[in-house]
């Protein structure tokens, strides 16, 4: 499991003083980071070694998050397929679950345009963190 | 069907010159305006008489959507519950159905904080703009 | 000058029901469009023939803006320098001036990590929309 | 002084692999958090007890910010007036200052519409974070 603490920002509440949806996003966007360590070691973005692409995200907003507390983000792989791999993403904030995701990222060719069979290597490194739904 | 034009931003594309995938939940965020005319034809989003909250939202990729070109987001209602409704949202770039996805919208009394049954006529504003999937 | 007409979305209003102050930051970038197409005709940001860099924006802030009304960008050049010029963005609802601002680029050679004169030709594109304060 | 550490999002990264100007007028927000524990202590926004307003930004970009690497904001107060105070940011990612910036939050009757003195006990609590430039 990776733990990635965010910080909510004023400006991220809305009118009814919640967490905005669209935040979400971006905070677990932000707690993939340690798949970026897996897959560009180098940072390495425009060079062709990256391969992976965004195929789907999906929320589930179970309780209100507020403004005040720092949020948990808890991230495990769900599911390693032979060309795409699943996260599935936690937002705790006071010991309650308030909402729930997942990603699928797919292993891609940016050049052929193409998917392409996840590295043995890489599924290593991710089945570290594994925990089936 | 609602039609919202989004312009990308050059902060929307990320390293690999694509859009990042956060930026569509704000894009259909916006492409849900109309809705609020139905819910808050006031624009009072504070004195109780606005009772939507957000449930889900899921986004399918299905290519990459780029900077340069205007978007059209296209938009329906997909159901319609007893308590709740579910829009769908297209992304389109040059005649390319560029991302897909739900958002699902619960009738909740923020008060009592609990779920309440969809009034009869935002059913029928609904309706207007009903295909289902 | 240019023109932009952008559309709040409700997560941009914050708990006081106004637009967050951090969403004009985007809106002015949207509406800096125009001069991509100056400086990238061919929307080719990676290859090295894009030079400018962001130095320097401000933002001053007139007016509450409000979610449910269309805001128009009103933007020029308000300054061309000889490794620099200056853009002026104003934001404007309901015939109110609620926000004014600077954004300052520089010509850049990415690979040399220097300033670098702007081309005469960029020159007169811009020129043909400044408007000196 | 107060601190806050910000991991950058592989969103935040624009086309030319450095962090896009607009993340910083973010960043700096939820480096102000601490003044929102002086002004709004019990963390109520629409009771008609908070009374800041945005007046001003500006930023400064001294040197591109990169994604891999936390980034420090660095928040003094460097004026404190009789209706209004100044923030300053700045942005340090591995010992280099990479943005520096200002806000200018002015103490405001929401209700009236008009500004008011900051109160004594506010300002003291300004004073022990005040650093004048």
């Amino acid at each position: 499991m990776f733990t990635t603490m965010v910080t909510p920002r004023f400006g991220n509440m809305d009118v009814l003083g919640h967490i905005n949806n669209t935040v979400l996003a971006a905070w677990f966007e932000e707690a993939r980071n340690p798949f970026f360590r897996i897959f560009a070691p180098k940072r390495s973005f425009t060079d062709g070694t990256f391969n992976l692409i965004m195929a789907h995200t999906d929320y589930d907003f179970l309780k209100e998050l507020m403004f005040g507390s720092d949020v948990e983000i808890r991230t495990h792989v769900s599911r390693i397929g032979s060309k795409s791999f699943t996260v599935l993403h936690e937002a705790w904030q006071k010991d309650n679950l308030c909402c729930r995701g997942h990603a699928v990222l797919v292993h891609y060719d940016f050049n052929k345009k193409e998917t392409t069979p996840l590295p043995e290597d890489k599924k290593a490194s991710l089945a570290e963190h594994l925990r089936q739904e």
